[in-house]
């Protein structure tokens, strides 16, 4: 995360929960996902991303397929790459990439230019429309991917090819007179320039991520401006969208709501973090912290999940969380923990990480199938397969991961997110270490000269018990700041073995000493079943208790309770009543729960559909809980989060 | 009812329930609707029905305007218009009438063909799409009209006409070759046949009836033979419907579900209804049987709202009934009264009279404001207004009745089922005679010149007291047979103040003797308040209740009871703990219900989302019911007719 500009390096996530994922991510995801942009394979719907390229390169013949950002999908897989390349070098791997590289590079305009559907269909049209044809988002992908691959191999080929880029972006758009005074339609350039900046400390990154935010929804708007000059649509004008389906409503700075397409907002809130972070400005700081509370403490799914309707993919309002209607897309997921990430890097309290944890356990890995091959755009809390094929409100819910989709930003953006997830652990700033995540690894920094390791040993999110170790060449003191998780009561420290009374700072113990060689560390994070409601607010799950253990997220499959789930009812269950049973050969591994609950009959109904005097009856039934994210990797079936009490 | 072929005339309804809203009706439907179906209503959308007509008569210039079926609306406001005649004589609206009937009738071609759409656009293209373009569904209210009008004036101008538009349809379709083996994309005309048949007592209305009903869906599908040689489009073809939206899909005698459009649905069933007792045909019977069953046992709403999805307006899949997003289409609930109204005549069984007294009280006049001024189109049991502006799925949901729609179909098709209420109340077979509703008013039978008269009092729906009084020139014997309503379980009926062991007879209380002038019966009909569950397959209502009393379906209100319904739990309160209370000066006069019931709070949880700990608690709040049908009359607020336990 060079971007957000700690001085850690060599993080590493050794075996455990997370490197099962990256393992399938390094051995399944990275090179089915180059078949797909290669459009190998069966039966799933064609990319056409790296023909693209070729055709815009002149180097084959054909038109332009896909979506304007269709380019992004390589962008995207490429910094996956290149993050993979960093803990499993993988020679033949990092070949492809460069192949992939050069093709990207060769469709490149010598102003600078990089965008295969205005470069194939006629680049007199290029930059007139920045609402709608991503030419801006596209970009960013390119950045982010360059500036990974290039921290990863030192391969300077996409970096300066994307330098290039940004200075053509900034003779083309800016406050100046003479240039465009646009932004985005679709934020993550403002990310992507910090990282660049990041790498190349040019100001004029900043400035340019800076323009972006602050010119978002100014007036005169832009968009609308842009719309009347060139005749473009507007697909939103008679929703209650208007412009802040793309943030652009208002100026951003008034921002107060969470609001329009959920991916964007996540991307745009995301770069102000960092452009807050790094231009110090307290009142960008208070609009993220402002939409921040607005995301996770009104419309957020409990499961990390966020944008509540399929209709412009999209936040709708406070407390609307729906289960069965859920939008949730895996990329909003995903830049719901980015946002989190940085919002860490502006201050450091545990809410953030808490949050960044919470998606990452569930609503993030959820979207990928256990063996890497399929993937959810769409992650419901609650699903009647019948219903999504009949239900046309619901159509869009899937009980069943894709193989691939028409519009693939989810399935790339897993694979770049794993990749790096050891950047999301670890943080430090002056000699203040913090662990944010719990995950088995270690990670290195260096002060004067002195060289410290801190490994950690862990089996978490199965178990709360978390141990460290230093290994220093000389003594040297530095606060290490240990994370202690939201949904944790009990919790306590050790250092050598003997108890420490931590003082608990923005949610972090903190134990600050001067530690020597071989000093360890436990921390017992008590870690017992829970039975979590909603608000009161929340009407979908009025009555309803999601049960949970550490960060992981339960739910009910029909595979382990047969259908109709809606009549399962956890009745006096208790959270120690619950049986937790580490079940190694079960969908890759998981701490299955089970209780004796109650199943609701409907014996004495007959045929009647109202009745007054009817049995309300309950009688014993096991009940089953899996983690959420491993639900739909056996057969079709019916998966609820939220069961009654 | 002519069509269901009983010999009873004369009903009246007296003061009472109903005769409120058929003076509404009156006094500001039938007017109000003149002036929308000629484009006087301000602010509300145009209809232009009065004006195709004008125009395809030559008689002034212009284009069609609106839907393919616009020419319905007129037909509908001329049969409502002729039941009113029938209680409430007015020259001049008879004047209006015939005023309309000439322009109608003046768009007539020489060959008897009818409908505006085609003769202003060309006659060329005519029965080239009976799958979409409502020719014969145009045909089928024209038809009813002039039934109407024809029995409450016998005045023969419209008759005639559809007569000669009959002849023109039966030498254009039926089953003969080189006539086109189709049937109507959306019945209607089947009823309509058959009411025809009443009066007319020509087999061939009986035979194109039949044919309609039994070539819909024959192989090879003429639908789909149409859509090929014409080249007519196909919305549904990739939807789950296929050709089941137009209960086309496979032959109707194979069906065993309601699917696809409820209306169309039940207007099928309906004229199917009609068609099996006529014919005595059993295997047509037992279909409606099952489609009935499929329909209220399954699909239907507490209100008697059917079709749970906006997507087809249609049915979806067994015990799915969503309260927030379902369609319950005022149209859909008034044709299920059709429906049941017609497996009455087919047998006397009180549950087709208990779904005809649902649909009635509840789901049908929940369709109009208690002015007549403004409709429902759509009938939710749950509302929160700010999701019916944000949450797409909700769109077609208003908390609002709203003036005049593009497509009217519901406010005339509730003028016309109100203006003939009367002849849903009573029947007679042989010398039995039933009353399957109550009401105030009377009806007359004549048994060898011995008119009989049969007076009702009672302040049904309010209180369960019934009391009957015969009047006859001479003593006669004939049985009474009394409904007791499904949701009563305690009852009595007296003779002349004596109680009597009357048998229970399908649902009837039996009471056959040789009845005197001036005997009374009265029936006692226990009315408490019911706390209603729906069958546990019901996944929406799961823990939750419905509030009831006779045959009123209530609901929350937020003017009553505040914002956030949700919140609102039964708790412990029984039946016999509410206040039942009649308020004449609230809402038109209704009994309001009122219990201590529980709000839950979200004390304790300050700003967090989601808790394990927060506290789950609720205070003690007064529940204010009313009406579900007088809900949306105050300020635009929540109501929601299922409410937590």
């Amino acid at each position: 995360m060079a971007g957000c500009g700690e001085t850690l390096y060599g993080a590493r996530i050794g075996r455990g929960f997370w490197s099962a994922f990256r393992d399938t991510v390094v051995r399944e995801g990275i090179p089915y996902q180059w078949k797909a942009l290669n459009d190998e394979i069966e039966d799933a719907e064609p990319s056409r991303c790296m023909r693209n390229f070729r055709i815009a390169a002149g180097k084959e013949k054909g038109e332009f397929h896909g979506f304007w950002f269709q380019d992004s999908d390589v962008a995207k897989w490429l910094e996956g790459v290149a993050y993979s390349l960093r803990w499993h070098p993988d020679p033949q791997l990092e070949a492809l990439a460069d192949g992939a590289i050069r093709d990207v590079v060769d469709a490149q305009q010598s102003d600078g230019y990089m965008d295969t559907y205005y470069i194939i269909n006629g680049l007199d049209k290029r930059w007139t429309n920045l609402k709608d044809h991503h030419e801006l988002y596209v970009a960013g992908h390119m950045i982010e991917a360059a500036v990974a691959y290039y921290q990863a191999t030192g391969k300077r080929v996409l970096l300066d090819a994307v330098l290039r880029l940004v200075d053509h972006i900034d003779s083309v758009i800016g406050p100046e007179e003479g240039k465009l005074h646009g932004y985005p339609g679709h934020p993550v350039i403002e990310m992507a320039l910090m990282r660049l900046y990041g790498v190349t400390g040019d100001k004029k990154h900043l400035r340019l991520a800076e323009y972006f935010v602050r010119q978002r929804g100014a007036s005169p708007l832009y968009f609308k401006e842009e719309d009347e000059r060139n005749g473009n649509g507007f697909y939103w004008k008679d929703s209650h969208f208007q412009y802040q389906y793309y943030q652009a409503g208002i100026p951003f700075l008034q921002q107060k709501h969470a609001e329009g397409h959920a991916v964007r907002a996540m991307y745009l809130y995301s770069g102000a973090a960092d452009v807050a972070r790094a231009t110090g400005d307290a009142t960008l700081a208070d609009t993220c912290r402002r939409l921040w509370d607005s995301t996770v403490k009104r419309r957020m799914y409990v499961t990390g999940a966020v944008g509540s309707s399929e209709y412009g993919e999209s936040f709708t309002f406070d407390y609307d969380l729906p289960n069965d209607t859920v939008y949730g897309e895996t990329c909003a997921s995903i830049a719901l923990v980015f946002f989190a990430r940085r919002m860490l890097a502006l201050e450091k309290k545990s809410e953030y990480a808490d949050v960044m944890e919470r998606a990452l356990y569930n609503g993030v890995i959820s979207g990928m199938q256990l063996d890497g091959k399929r993937f959810f755009y769409v992650n419901p809390l609650e699903v009647l397969p019948v219903a999504c094929e009949v239900d046309q409100h619901k159509r869009h819910v899937k009980p069943q991961r894709q193989k691939w989709f028409g519009c693939a930003c989810c399935p790339p953006n897993i694979i770049r997110l794993l990749a790096s997830l050891e950047d999301y652990i670890y943080t430090a700033e002056n000699d203040e270490v913090f662990v944010h995540l719990y995950a088995a690894g270690a990670v290195q920094f260096e002060k004067n000269w002195n060289r410290v390791v801190l490994s950690t040993r862990t089996n978490y999110p199965w178990e709360g018990d978390v141990a460290f170790e230093i290994q220093a060449d000389r003594p040297c003191e530095f606060g290490l700041n240990l994370r202690v998780p939201g949904w944790c009561k009990k919790y306590a420290v050790y250092v050598n073995g003997e108890p420490v009374d931590a003082e608990l700072e923005e949610g972090y113990l903190h134990i600050r000493r001067r530690w020597e060689d071989g000093d360890e560390v436990s921390l017992a994070l008590d870690m017992p079943v829970r039975l979590v409601r909603a608000n009161p607010r929340v009407r979908e799950d009025a009555g309803k208790l999601a049960v949970c253990r550490g960060p992981i997220v339960y739910c009910l499959e029909e595979a382990d309770n047969g259908a109709d789930l809606h009549l399962a009812r956890l009745g006096d269950a208790k959270p120690d009543d619950f049986d937790v049973e580490y079940l190694p050969d079960k969908l890759g591994g998981i701490v299955q729960l089970s209780c004796d609950g109650l199943r609701q009959t409907d014996a004495g109904w007959g045929e009647a559909l109202y009745s007054d005097d009817a049995p309300d009856e309950a009688v014993p039934a096991r009940l089953t809980f899996i983690p959420y994210y491993s639900w739909a990797n056996r057969d079709v079936g019916e998966m609820q989060v939220w069961t009654r009490a």
